[in-house]
């Protein structure tokens, strides 16, 4: 059965395609006219007992069976009317008690009440995998907690973090990322039952509220035609910030996993190839294929907010856009979250090789230390800067280890004894809150792992 | 002063302009260097009284004289560096205290504390805006609770509502937005003075959490260099939520107000002059200027998701976004929201002409309450369908009236008694729960107007 | 077969289709990798005749046989490469001669070469329908170059246009759009066959010149690993622009089929219903759908924009955005473009509504001529502005005919005369250009058709 | 003077913030107004004269005096019509004459003109500076022509390259850049001075060709009360392309300089300072901004494109975007041209470091080589593939030399000889056609200068 949303297979996880089946879609149309149907029957509008019969015919031939949504597809091309064309194929198969279906109801009565469903569904999928990632990521950062890492601003050294707490900075972004689809989740459920213009002019608030109610959304504050679409925008924009976390991750394990860097780079898997021209290459591609998809989330967002300023009580602009994004955004993301945790489970993390990259300059990261020496021996910040400064464009061009430069200037020692300018690079010191940090992104520190530094390196 | 950012006078109020100067974001940072300061002094850091006298010397300097910003701006010059240079400048100023300023701290520090109070104070601008535009659409909707109006969808002529059902879809949309304004105002009181990875190298944890909590801010969970800009992605998309439903209430009033509608219109100004052709000419101009403002803080939206995935611990590539977008979002949302709220105060609301249109279409609009009866008496929904449609069709194209025709068709009129077939054009009927749903939107109902429906045509 | 991009079935042209299924992609593929081949040959790097038995036993599977793209598939799951799992298969298929082909080449070379074949096939595929849109626009802007219309700005009425002459506008900008399509896809016709970093290490210069030129494409300036993205951006933000040109004909419709206007409306087929609850509903759906679906394409844009500033001689984040948005957004505006022509041809016109609407307002647009007469006789136009705008504004109020208005003001009657009043109400001096703008836009006006207008009423 | 647009001073050229200053676009107008009124009065519509009296007692007031722009400001604030207000205060300013200017004209026919000049002017002082900075690259290229350095696709080594190839490929993308900032002059390059609803009602086309070409505009083809936006659009997007090139540039910049590449950098200020907190950093600051305004630039196009679909004869929702991203989008496409320029001519190229860099994969790079030999002596692909790459993998994991691993590997030896294996890593050969690409990218390759690979390693 072709997807009713558009669903590219290699982008979309297998629960996710079905989710946006014409079957499913369907069959949360009938869901949602029977659960309509029977709060009328509870209001005394409709016979007691006609859900019940249409329910036990209609059985679940629309998920089943893909030659009743050709059929639907069929009578549309007829109607031109979703919803008119899925009930003339209910009548046609339940017979006369189907007349009761859709009482005092208008299609966007079961499409928006049905699309809170699906979206719902799908962020629901969003959600568990993104657990999974966070629980990844929560592992390999206490995993790494200890180990050793320059830290970059403006990918130049800057002073040394762990590995770890890089990747707890992404778990922060990411448990945040979270935070907000789950009150997009909240924000999505919410449906209605209130007839052509939302005045329930053959229905009431209480039929509504009982229908809502039993399929676990609830009631419009004020339905127009439809559901307000001020909640979608900020359905996909939830999707597209965690899409920009991800991007965020991936765009880091591509710098770590550059060839000179080589901190960290991808699993590659065994008959793996990495270039059809150079049999040396291994590249990071779940990466920057992540980096992509997010830039195509973050545009779907862009649609859906232009989605909001409908006409009057409603156009139907919004529905072409919909049905792409509603499948298109859900898919990806959770393609997303999936393939981001196979990324972090798999990361090859090259402690030797951080522990190079820290060494390299030299020492250069204790300039800050050394000019706080300085200013607590009463110079001035300005002053002391420009002190060390010119030690450190020497050493950054020559090699030479800025701690030595340092102690061999008078002006400086003057003021500070040498034992504390040496002290200046001590790497327990400058990471001494890293386990403090961890906590209070993580949870209790009990399972901290002992550090992956080099022997004799520890921290 | 110019603008620190960019600010366009014409679509700025002038508190957001104050608000954006260069003298009050210099102000601001000297608060974040002096709260630093304190939390320092007391955890016995720095020497007790420091920050005091800093204070003194600099007094409120730099909001007060634009030359200290215009010196700090030609320091730039030299150092390349905005903090560095304010830092000379309060060096220069106060003297050797100044020295204990910044100690461990890098310029994000004092940058990202300062731009999330500066975010803060104008989404309390926009806030405060907000909450105005809230209560005038509340009393414009309880004005016109019940005056009737012909719902559209399509632009088509649907089935009645009324106007102030119509502004309380507005009021519940702008509500939801003004929640996610909370909300973002919640995510972005996050600073940071973590040093210049985010390790408390020369801080700590505490020093952070009581410097912060003085300026009413939260500590970041992990700090890279720099506050996480997913915060600051969420705030805009916030705004941008805001300024799509201010879009289709303008949408609205636009057709409201075009000539064959005539429903609603902006007040005209005397002296006002619509075209500088055509004397006759009276145009929505505030609401189509509103749309185009939509447009820009949807796209600087856009940007500030861009602005997440920065490389490593920090780059600074979303500076220049931020410089641009904090003030130029901040400061259209809260004149969009200004013009908005003078836009519902004013709107001129001409009952007569929303009755004639109500009445244009001679009852056709009463067609699903035809078919409903048909079905309750056992007709299939289809069916009766057809059998509605084809009078429907005929007194679109003719203008006779719906039920005129319907009455006269005896296998309708077989099954439905006449005077029920003539009830299903009441308006008091298809009206009757409008005010429960503004009580459920606006609260208790006790303010609700007497009709604005023209005399003898009451609901 | 599924879909290589997702090309959602609903939006999404046959031959669309087809042009973007796994096996047509494969199939250009190999194209790709002959050519190379046989200007190898020629240059004597490869041996003779290789490409013949290549192509001999290939043939046409790749097309014909769904199996071999799964297959292709499957052994891509083990090398997760798509390319390398392509050659595998076909050395599979072929033999030893198999393995010359792709010598020195890398991926891209295959890749950008095949992708610039199929994006220049889908716009060509957009363009011969453009040329169909624009016929139907020419054809129904002649039969109504006389039928008078009321203009409008800002939704008000303004001064008198035809029907024609508002089609002739649509017809210019996709004229334009017509433009910039094949500007794109000029800047698409080009590949690389220059090797892993586009130095042509393993080839030459000569060769891909040649290897191109027989697919019709030019070669990169310079190439990195891959033809600069620079150029897909172009070509992207080009089907925006035609989006964007037909979503303004499709909302003018929308307008126009509004029941207050009622000027001109989609064609309703039998059988179509237009509202599951409302049997009266005949809504622009059509054009409210092109709406949606131009927010789409110009999203798709905007990540293409963002997958120019690639790193290095590549990296491969665009890659998951091409692979949708080339389908998507290709597929969606052929689907557009078909679906306007539709709209165009069937768009019923009321020129009686048009000639009541433009009645309406009983000759307010002559103001401006009032106002001219006024300025001609010597009075200031601000001071005959205002006296003008008096009227028109009781006019506007009362429905009072101006031009009664004007000609009973003694103050006015002193300057003009009241015949030279009246005349300023003329339609045929109004629209005395028309006829000459439309053959500007449309060319010779030797097809222009009688006027469409009410009998009596002719221009 | 306030600027009309925003103009953020940070980042706006002198040149381009008189451009957009409201004098300027007053002056504007008024050259608009005369040019039209000189063309009546040759039609005779107008007394001769006219204009040079009107002229005459302008002078150049409104660009010389800030208080008139005041003054038509403060106007305005009663008009609430920009257009109005202005020919208010010249009626003041001039006397009687002034009534025949903007005769039978409605405000866009000024309004489009002139942003048509001034969108003109604009992209002009973008262009002119777009040749310095391709000449600054086209410069660079030449001199490093023949700097060896290792290409990278997905951020890990590839194959060499030079740095000349790579700053060409730049200059390739850049010129193509100005290509498309050509074509958008000449596509924003039209006026209109066709009355209010674009048909001449008071004017004629003659009228309008003469006074649009004494200002070296075209005739829109079918105005409606505008120029057509979809010239607007096309204009911003060829902005948003040329700002995506420069982000692209800005990117490598920013790789380059990363402490562990380290191969070239941007040049670093006497005095300039890089951290607050760390004296040692050195940052790629301009380049990383260059990225941030790219954003900016393009979201500017998002907007345009949103402005297209105008409703009817026109809405004025274009105009509050156009007011911010006119002056926004050239000024800041502007200065990113001006910085990437300075960028360029000042970039420190480490030679020493390319080769070190290139030297780094012991030869690795030549993998390729090897494999295509095993091809020519009749290995399969995929099988010599696989022989290749089990070396491949265990030099890039120990360090080894590849060639020496591959030449000690007998099942390989049996089929290639040694020498041939050995050659397999010469840089002579693998770069023997970058002078070719240079060559067609710069023009005659006369000016190559001298390599400027470290002595004794000349390619």
């Amino acid at each position: 059965m072709l997807a009713s949303g558009r669903v590219i297979p290699r982008y979309t996880p297998d629960e996710l395609s079905r989710l946006w089946s014409p079957g499913h879609r369907y069959a949360t149309w009938l869901a949602v006219e029977l659960a309509a149907c029977r709060a009328m029957e509870r209001a005394g509008v409709v016979p007691g007992g006609t859900a019940d019969v249409v329910a036990a015919k209609m059985g679940d031939l629309l998920e089943r069976d893909p030659g009743a949504a050709d059929e639907i597809d069929r009578i549309e091309r007829t109607t031109r009317h979703d919803v008119i064309a899925f009930l003339t194929f209910v009548e046609r198969t339940v017979g006369p008690e189907a007349r009761w279906l859709h009482r005092g109801m208008t299609s966007s009565d079961v499409l928006d009440s049905s699309l809170a469903i699906l979206l719902r569904e799908a962020i629901d999928l969003c959600m568990v995998r993104h657990e999974r990632l966070l629980a990844a990521l929560a592992a390999r950062a206490r995993e790494h907690a200890r180990t050793p890492m320059i830290g970059r601003s403006h990918g130049i050294h800057a002073e040394p973090i762990t590995f770890g707490l890089a990747l707890a900075g992404h778990h922060a972004e990411l448990a945040r990322g979270l935070s907000r689809l789950r009150a997009a989740r909240d924000e999505i459920a919410v449906g209605k039952i209130a007839g052509a213009v939302g005045t329930y002019a053959h229905l009431s608030p209480a039929i509504e509220a009982d229908a809502l109610g039993s399929l676990g959304l609830r009631a419009e504050t004020v339905s127009t035609q439809i559901v307000s679409r001020d909640r979608h925008a900020t359905y996909f924009a939830a999707l597209a910030g965690v899409a920009g976390a991800i991007e965020r991750l991936a765009t880091n394990v591509r710098h770590w996993q550059r060839t000179e860097v080589g901190e960290a780079r991808e699993a590659f898997g065994t008959g793996q190839k990495g270039s059809s021209a150079m049999p040396h290459k291994k590249n990071p591609i779940l990466s920057e294929n992540l980096c992509g998809l997010a830039r195509l989330v973050r545009t779907y967002a862009m649609a859906a907010f232009e989605d909001t300023a409908l006409w009057h009580e409603r156009d139907i602009s919004h529905s072409s856009v919909e049905r792409v994004i509603g499948p298109d955004a859900t898919a990806t993301l959770a393609f997303m979250i999936e393939r981001a945790t196979a990324l972090v489970e798999g990361l090859v993390v090259d402690s030797e090789r951080l522990y190079r990259n820290l060494e390299s300059s030299r020492g250069l990261w204790a300039s800050e230390a050394v000019l706080l020496l300085l200013v607590d021996r009463g110079v001035g910040r300005q002053e002391g800067y420009e002190m060390v400064q010119k030690h450190a464009l020497r050493a950054y061009a020559s090699g030479e280890p800025l701690l030595d430069l340092v102690a061999s200037d008078p002006e400086i020692c003057a003021r500070v004894p040498a034992e504390e300018l040496r002290a200046a690079g001590s790497l327990d010191h400058a990471l001494r809150h890293v386990d403090a940090i961890l906590e209070r992104a993580l949870g209790p520190a009990s399972s901290l792992s002992p550090s992956a530094a080099p022997a004799g390196e520890r921290i």
